[in-house]
């Protein structure tokens, strides 16, 4: 009887300890370890690869050309598997689609606040990281090998994306990415060019726990 | 003994339960109940208020004059309390505030799956709400009674800006809103203008369940 009511206790206490992680951080969501943050290129695929959503951002042609910032969900790939370019699932009755058709600049950003990992961090403090990735918004050719890989990408991460309604006329975009612009850590954004970032083996050494984090 | 062991137990599972709806869905963030998606302008007042982050737009100066976000945190007042214009703390080091120094034109994006009220809903799901607000990035005087109001609704919210160094020049912005676009629910953006915006009563009266939820 005592072993029942010590394991019950220590259950209790364990699992509060859970939660209690759980709601002054965030929830994990992220099922690969914390990249190093000064190897650059593993810590930016790895934040994107584990990231679900983020905003996107196009050059508006109502509102007087402003920057125009809409929340979307994404994919690079299957879980765990991502290439580091990014896919979305737009319709053009939306403005973000219609605007880069007009005007392929874009940019996409994303908070490392939203995995669960940044602690008690505020999302404005540069140990919590945030990636820009800017580039040019593109559609990708419907029946296309890349809009089938893109598909399966987005459908696995999103399923409720296969129900949405045919007569929206959803269609495959990707940002073809030009520049980087990632803070993860004190001193300003981390040197990163495109080919480092995508070419970034997500070698599990480079998994060293952030003590710090 | 017995007793104990119930209630052990009991506390167990209930806490366990505590525990999975909060990495089901997302912690809830929230301390107001979520108005009727109907009533466009609580709404939104009561989506800004209840966030603490999202991505601010701006013209990039260099990268060809492409839309740049940013994640930075907010307030738009003490909690609870907020007036809907959203005031920010940044420092010229980071490129916002100084693409805002060349072109103020500016945008601000909030997504509603932050705030843990959208259940297992796709953050891309028109009922999962997001909202951005277009207007002009500016720089509040400093030693005004804005800039105090300001300080006083971040440090809040906040509390580690207090502590960020102070050569790296911190200031306050705020967007002037000059368009309000907001999906809260089927059927695209809510109508809403920016006088029906900051003039919304947060009245208790508009928080009625939305059972869809």
């Amino acid at each position: 009887m005592k072993i029942i009511v010590y394991f019950s206790v220590f259950a209790s206490i364990f699992i509060l300890g859970l939660f209690q992680e759980s709601v002054q951080g965030r929830p994990l969501l992220t099922s690969l370890p914390r990249p190093r943050p000064d190897d650059a290129a593993a810590f930016a695929r790895w934040l994107v690869s584990q990231s679900s959503w983020g905003v996107l951002n196009t050059i508006s042609s109502d509102w007087g050309g402003a920057p125009f910032g809409n929340v979307v969900s994404f994919s690079d790939g299957l879980p765990d598997k991502g290439k580091g370019v990014p896919y979305f699932y737009l319709t053009a009755l939306d403005p973000t689609a219609s605007y880069a058709m007009k005007d392929q600049r874009s940019s996409f950003t994303i908070s490392e606040y939203n995995i669960g990992t940044c602690g008690k961090k505020d999302p404005e403090n540069p140990t919590c990281a945030k990636i820009t990735l800017i580039g040019k918004l593109k559609l990708v050719e419907g029946s296309s090998k890349e809009d089938e890989f893109a598909r399966t990408a987005l459908f696995t991460k999103h399923p409720e994306m296969k129900t949405w309604p045919k007569s929206h006329n959803f269609q495959v975009f990707k940002l073809d990415i030009e520049n980087i612009f990632m803070i993860n850590w004190y001193g300003g954004p981390k040197p990163l060019t495109v080919e480092q970032y995508l070419n970034a083996k997500m070698n599990k050494f480079t998994f060293i726990a952030d003590t710090t984090a």
